[in-house]
């Protein structure tokens, strides 16, 4: 096996690129890249094409926000704008995180049956595909440690993001498997919903890789220290990944709650497609609001009505989220969830830093919380 | 996110037992401490009953030829018989292998659409399970790491194990893809197949994790330096994890024809099952041999009958392997094989063992030869 040697990167950025294009543009230096050592392993040309349509299909096209996070908060944190190298490398980590957004929709889509993501069919969809789309989220999956060990192998912290990713695949992988049981596509037990079952999927499942995997990769590249470094200087500072890990995880969980509202109370203009929580039997955060304090009427109503494709039937659950006030319970929620966080972030101390041991930043909170707050698409 | 503290390990070995159940008991340790772990998340009953489930259903019951073969290797390098400590981690690595190997088989047994497994249904048509088996296939590979860094962290060689673990996952990887496209399970078209293409699939998806993953695993374990090392010693001796690669693929090509061989010419009582390769469209050793000699005449006979679900067909192909001389044909590949081999293991020396730094055996290859040679079974 090849030992991990630094690939020579042909980077640059274009004039007049806007920051997604900017970003954008690094994800063709890697496509290449992992397109090039497959091709160096004497794959034949039709599975040199299927991996590159693979990648091409996946991995970009989506909203981004994720990756772009990263560089973002490296921004932050660096407190200046970077260097090309840098931004590379920022960019590079970001598109990890969307390499690995992208392996966990392939096959969630194939497990939920999903039909359409991005605008276009799911993969496993695409004429030719079907149950191949398994081993290309694998493949999706390879390639994140590939490119990590190719331009983070000599950097101290290289095991520390390698055991980051691992450690947030393992518990999105664990999150999925809570979701799966409680809600299967095709079988409707609203016994088995709550809104603690509801917070643990939400947590594992997507506040995880989506909020604590950007900032801390983030926060690695920086050179951020983790508590074992911090505790052999003596000091009692708090460890700053626990400090991210406590705030981004009550984000995350405060952005999918107004993701789950939105596929309810979203127009279709709004949100850029039409909920489908309801027909899709999804462990919402509506449902388990509404079983939380139904009637027993409201709960028939719900336990006859939830989770089948049925556009009248759809309209009946809707009628007892209406019943149950469902905007004013969302609004209550959203403004004590802002507070919270708020309050979390407050907590930083942003004079911790002492000679060249760079430390966390408000302001890396603040801004993904300034993006969600009040969202309406 | 927890740090990787290290578990605490209440593991003996009981007298009177084999090495099969030794290594055996091992793996209930194992599975102890995952299933612990993950109820420490706050997963509910149902979600740990399921994961444990997955872990007894497909981890266990193998042949154990790849996990038991780090424990040999680790006692034939360093010489002698392993304490409790030693003993517990080299089994430990073997059921990492077991455990990537699981997620191999649980996710390519649905690509391929195989129906048994083991003697038992694949998992994906276990009751009740279906396409959760994809995200089981994904949890039993974040098993790996999560146990790697809770048992191994601490050591030097842990970033090591890491990327080979990786390295090795993502090559295996592009061995299916480059099988699935080329041998897919319900269109026949011969003129994919050639003995190149059939190699390169041998190597990828069979080679490297079932021969050099073992036994590379076991050298790190031991202390065995990597070129870089020996390299900044002014040495000239040559990476023995490149000399142990340079033996092992073709030693796990060795194994793979023998097997494509003994799944046409071996009987059920000595292959313990019925061989399917013709009927399933199978790029194998035989099928790849008689199309590189195979007449015009023979050649239509193959196009017509191969890859299908009817024993008239299956036995036209093996009239044409017959006429062929393919048993002749496969005793001249393994002479051949086996010398070569040979004289592969006879490069290493065994002199270079300097000071404290462990070096490689032939021993560690050779009882691997002489388990594979001429084996009927």
């Amino acid at each position: 096996m090849s030992s991990g040697s630094s690939s020579v990167v042909c980077w640059k950025p274009t004039n007049g690129q806007n920051s997604r294009e900017k970003f954008e543009s690094v994800f063709r230096v890697l496509h290449d890249e992992l397109i090039a050592h497959f091709a160096s392993k004497g794959m034949p040309k039709d599975a040199i094409e299927w991996y590159s349509r693979n990648l091409n299909y996946n991995v970009p096209g989506g909203k981004l926000n994720r990756g772009l996070s990263v560089v973002d908060s490296v921004e932050i944190l660096k407190g200046r704008s970077l260097s090309n190298d840098e931004y590379f490398k920022a960019a590079l980590l970001g598109w990890l995180v969307e390499l690995l957004q992208s392996s966990f929709l392939v096959s969630d889509d194939m497990m939920d049956q999903t039909m359409t993501r991005r605008g276009q069919p799911c993969w496993y969809r695409v004429d030719g595909v079907n149950l191949l789309a398994i081993n290309d989220s694998f493949m999706l999956e390879g390639a994140i440690y590939y490119l990590l060990k190719a331009h983070f192998r000599t950097e101290s912290y290289y095991v520390d993001l390698v055991d980051l990713f691992h450690e947030t695949t393992y518990l999105t992988d664990m999150g999925q498997l809570l979701d799966l049981i409680t809600a299967p596509e095709d079988v409707v037990n609203l016994s088995k919903f709550s809104l603690e079952k509801h917070r643990l999927i939400v947590i594992y499942k997507t506040a995880y890789y989506s909020f604590y995997l950007p900032v801390a990769a983030a926060m690695y590249m920086c050179g951020i220290p983790t508590f074992d470094s911090t505790a052999m200087c003596g000091g009692t500072t708090p460890d700053p990944y626990k400090l991210a890990l406590d705030i981004l995880i009550p984000l995350g969980e405060y952005f999918q709650i107004q993701d789950d509202f939105l596929d309810y109370a979203g127009t279709p203009e709004q949100i850029g497609k039409i909920g489908t929580d309801i027909i899709a039997n999804k462990c919402s955060w509506c449902i388990n609001t509404a079983l939380a304090i139904a009637s027993p009427a409201q709960r028939k109503i719900l336990d006859d009505n939830y989770g089948q494709k049925d556009v009248a039937k759809e309209r009946a659950v809707k009628q007892v989220f209406e019943e149950l006030d469902m905007r004013e319970k969302y609004k209550i929620y959203e403004e004590g969830a802002y507070q919270r966080i708020m309050g979390l972030i407050d907590t930083i101390s942003e004079h911790q830093e002492s000679g060249d041991v760079p430390g966390l930043k408000r302001e890396v909170f603040k801004s993904f919380l300034d993006k969600i707050y009040k969202r309406s698409k």
